[in-house]
């Protein structure tokens, strides 16, 4: 990184990688372990994962599985989690979706200074000692590093009309 | 870090930081501009930030400003943010409005292994050369490092009923 050969036209990078000097760390509390394995074979987007019908797993860090305390079945909850492959360094990208290049802002690419992606989901399935929680679907490839789940709140999570 | 001098009965912290061995970089690409000088002046929630009528403004590290392109005022956003006054140790605790101590991730709570908060806000205003984006409202300390920022998608935001 970054993978300038890669750029595609019009799009701009910034002349460093933001990875190179971070300001604070993450931590992965756990994985997804979900039903795709290629890049290739992953769903474009949360929408496109719940048409398939399949659903994923969550598998917590152990220590980390007293944190589920308060969750239920059938709760929404919100997951972040990071985009491993991804680059850090692209301010104007084109997605295949779209015609002209965007801003990263303006985008959900994974693709980002922070390559932390973010779904709404459902728990379909909660084992809080063995700190696994069953989710309706994700779009992200099997393994990819979980960094936070909260409770999806209505009041907090959409924006006033 | 840990403060295990202000942990609440009831309360359960890892036995490390999580902070120690970072797993990945998370870098600020800009602050959030906020009314809110002192922890108990922060409202507890967007909610109530919202029910104040002060907005907030976004500073932007000035070369990212170009990642701004396509985004447009009246645009619904997601906001992630770096809530560095918290601690990350914490399994189980019993914020102010809660009766008994519950898990993390069953919180909106600052204080998590990540401390990254989330709110669902509306552009107000937007220089994008400047790297300016207001908000219409926000719960954080002057200040607070942003981390990332998106559209908000109700395909993706809003979980299945």
């Amino acid at each position: 990184m970054p993978k300038t050969w890669d750029i595609r036209s019009g799009e701009i990078a910034l002349d460093r990688d933001p990875s190179d000097r971070p300001d604070a760390g993450v931590v992965f509390i756990g994985r997804i372990r979900s039903p795709w394995r290629r890049r290739e074979d992953c769903p474009k987007n949360i929408g496109k994962a719940r048409e398939t019908g399949r659903g994923a797993m969550i598998e917590l860090e152990p220590d980390f599985a007293p944190a589920l305390s308060g969750l239920a079945v059938g709760q929404p909850i919100v997951i972040m989690y990071w985009m491993d492959h991804a680059r850090r360094d692209l301010l104007l990208q084109t997605p295949r979706h779209v015609t002209a290049p965007r801003g990263t802002f303006a985008l959900r690419s994974p693709n980002r200074p922070n390559p932390i992606a973010l779904s709404s989901v459902v728990i379909t399935e909660l084992d809080e000692a063995a700190g696994r929680i069953g989710i309706d679907a994700i779009d992200c490839l099997d393994g990819t590093p979980l960094v936070d789940l909260k409770p999806w709140l209505e009041t907090v999570d959409i924006p006033p009309a």
